[in-house]
This record gives structure tokens, C-alpha cells and sequence, in this order.
């Protein structure tokens, strides 16, 4: 097989794909069939397949055969708007499941804001998601001092939101840094994948306009759920 | 095994890492010493080391061992600088070679551009190395009649800077997408890493002042080479 023949078979597949999505309802047909209607192999077009699903195009589901996945969200770092807004900007429905309310140490939510090592947060662990699929994980690990009674009233909500109509904060500076990264065996537990399987994390440290911390988020994302989309204009 | 405990061992090597990483010359001690050290067994300590590793902190290497990953290149993509600049301002080296050069269709970047599916580009496959290490592979994908003789003059310089200097091209609009993946076949291969390597894939669609196309990147990243970073202002 030379790799000019497996591209080509990618391409015709994703065409093949977006035209008949509808159609099929989201479920690609048997590999058998489609090896047919290519008169290829199916050690041939299970390696297209592979290509596709690196993509974030199409996800396996043991013994059940190949799903085409839901269109990724987009996020666009830059206009920074909150999970629920641009979720439902996009026509789909968020959701936020409460998973974890304590209070604890963390070195490196510490250290993104310049603050001790020893320094306690108040940590909230949530799992979020877009149509009842859980698309992400996240630990915000607040300064306690900017938010006194959060873990007893915290239910769910926007915390931005929360921060700004209860304690008066604005959130004025983020440092946003983003990383592929292979999910850790937590992470993927919490979301229900395989360990190791490809993800993307997406941590904020959060200031006021005074420069002083407020918390800092640490969001573990399923690699074929999300796409950063950033425009820019201005001749170089 | 509780996850505070794994969490906790988790942040002890990391600071361990952090403090020795020069005396260490970018090798972790053996498994059995480090088990020793923090009076745990080597499952355990394998569970905080996989944590590391998928954070790219480090990685190991068959019957090596653990190694400590070289620092992530820093890419601001709201400031839009060129590979060679941004390598160099980073204090580290790049380095360019190129793989392919041909004429070739590829539906993904003409539909990105705005394109019939048939439009014929210059494609240009590179791989990029910073301080000998390979990084990336990408496909350029140039609107011929943009860049009428650049197969025949292309040698693994600054594509960006060789449209301005002899064509006379600014790029002026730039719709940039970024999503993990599991790295393909193909790409995978050319980095030397095994299929489903964690990565992450860069595409640029790049107009002219008119919004007339110019050319489309799609760039694939190991997963522990590069940190997507934004700084951000303003009250919200």
C-alpha cells in the first residue's frame, strides 16, 4: 500500500462521511461493505479509519463498530467567554456535575499564581458536559480569602458568575496555557476512556485588576471534543 | 492505593524532578531507588510517573529508562511569529528538512480556503527540529499561482518570508484551528513515535489584505513539545 493510495482512501471516506451522517444516524456501516464499495482491503481501510479517528472524526466502540463523534465545540481563547455561554451559543446543551468539594494544598495552582506552596485552596472538582456527554474534567482551586463560604454554597454553577455577584470580584488577568497531553489514569477514570488516551488540558491563572490571585483552573479535555479557533487580522 | 496518596507522590516528584533535573543530566534515577526513596512500592510510584508522563514532564525510553522531557516551546498564537524566530527567541535551535515536494490536490485545504475540491496546490512536507530533536512534520499547501516556480526554488527556508520577498505577499487574515489528536500512521512515522501518540495538530488558513487565499498549514506536534500560551486583560 503506498501512502498516496491510504490518503486517498482517507479523503474519499471523509467525504463519504460527511454526506451520509444524517443518514446513518451517526453509525458508519460494517468494515466488510465498506472494504467493498472501495474494493480495497480491510487491512487497508482500517488504517484510513485510524487517520480519521486520530482526527477526532470518528471514535471506536468495542464489539458495537465505528461512530461518527459530535462536532467538536469551539473555543476561542481570546474572546473568553464562559463554558455555559459558548456551549449554548453553539446550540447544545452544558451540564455540571459537582464531583468533589474540599479544602487542600496544591503546589502548582501555587506556584501559577505566586503564591506559597503551602498556601490552601478551596478546591472544587467538576465534570462538565455538552448533550450528555462528559467532555471534560476540572479542579478550580480558589484563595480562600477571595471567597469565605464558597464550598458550603458552591451547587454547580458558573463560578465566574458566582465571583462576581457574591464577593464583587472581576477577572481581569488570565494567563491561559494550553497542552496536549495523554490522559491520567484519574483524569480518564472520571471520564470513562482508557488511560493514556489523548486529551487536552487547558489551565487559567486568574487575577484581579490589581494583580491579586483569585483562583486558577486546571480543565482536562477528551482530545476529539474541543477545537481552539483563534482569527486574526493585521498584515505581516 | 488512595488518590491523595498517588497525588501526593505525584507532586513530591515533580519538586524532586525540578531540583535535580541538572545534576540528574535528564535521567531519572531507576525505578527501585525512587521506590525506596519515597518508601513506596513500584506500582504505586509507576501511577505518579504515568501522571508525569502524560503532562510530558517526561518520558521513557525501552530498557532505558525515565528521561526528563526537554522544556515545551512557548507559541503565542495571538502574536503570530515564524518557527525560526520563536525557536531562536527561546534560546534554542531549529532546524528544517524537507521532505516532499510536489503538485498534488487535497480537498481539506481547498475547502479551508474557499476552493473547488479539484484546485491543484504546491505541497510542501517539512520536518522541524529544535536542538536536533524532531518536533513537527507539516503540509504546506500553496496556491499555485501565488508562487508560480516555488518547487523549484523551495530548500527548507522560511516559506512566509520567501512569499513577501519574491512574490510580494502579505499575510494578512489568518484562521487558525487547534486540536489534539492521536497522531496518524504517517505522521507518526516521520517522527519516529508510535501510531496514537498523543499530538497536536495545528491548521492555518492564511488570505491576503484582499481575503484572497494564499496557502494552508496543517502542522502536527508531539504532544510534549509545545505549550499554546495567552495572556489576556480586561475586566469581565
Amino acid at each position: 500500500m503506498s501512502d498516496a493510495y491510504y490518503l486517498q482512501l482517507t479523503e474519499q471516506l471523509r467525504t463519504l462521511i460527511d454526506q451520509n451522517a444524517a443518514q446513518w444516524k451517526g453509525k458508519l456501516p460494517a468494515e466488510r461493505p465498506l472494504a467493498e464499495r472501495f474494493a480495497t482491503t480491510r487491512v487497508t481501510l482500517r488504517q484510513a479509519l485510524s487517520q480519521l479517528e486520530g482526527e477526532g472524526l470518528i471514535h471506536r466502540s468495542n464489539r458495537r463498530g465505528w461512530f461518527i463523534s459530535p462536532a467538536r465545540l469551539i473555543y476561542d481563547p481570546t474572546r473568553d467567554a464562559g463554558f455555559n455561554d459558548y456551549v449554548r451559543a453553539q446550540g447544545r446543551q452544558p451540564r455540571t456535575a459537582v464531583l468533589k468539594l474540599e479544602s487542600r494544598v496544591h503546589p502548582p495552582a501555587a506556584r501559577a499564581l505566586g503564591l506559597p506552596d503551602d498556601q490552601p485552596f478551596q478546591h472544587i472538582r467538576r465534570r462538565r458536559y455538552v448533550d450528555d456527554r462528559a467532555v471534560l474534567v476540572e479542579s478550580l482551586w480558589v484563595v480562600p480569602e477571595r471567597a469565605p463560604e464558597l464550598l458550603d454554597i458552591y451547587a454547580g454553577q458558573s463560578l465566574w458568575g458566582l465571583l462576581r455577584e457574591r464577593w464583587g470580584h472581576y477577572l481581569a488577568n488570565r494567563s491561559i496555557r494550553m497542552v496536549s497531553e495523554a490522559l491520567s489514569p484519574l483524569d480518564a477514570e472520571e471520564l470513562s476512556v482508557a488511560p493514556g488516551t489523548a486529551g487536552l488540558n487547558i489551565n487559567r491563572a486568574i487575577f484581579d485588576d490589581q494583580q491579586r490571585p483569585i483562583e486558577y483552573d486546571e480543565e482536562h479535555w477528551l482530545h476529539d471534543s474541543l477545537c481552539i479557533s483563534v482569527e486574526l487580522s493585521g498584515q505581516r
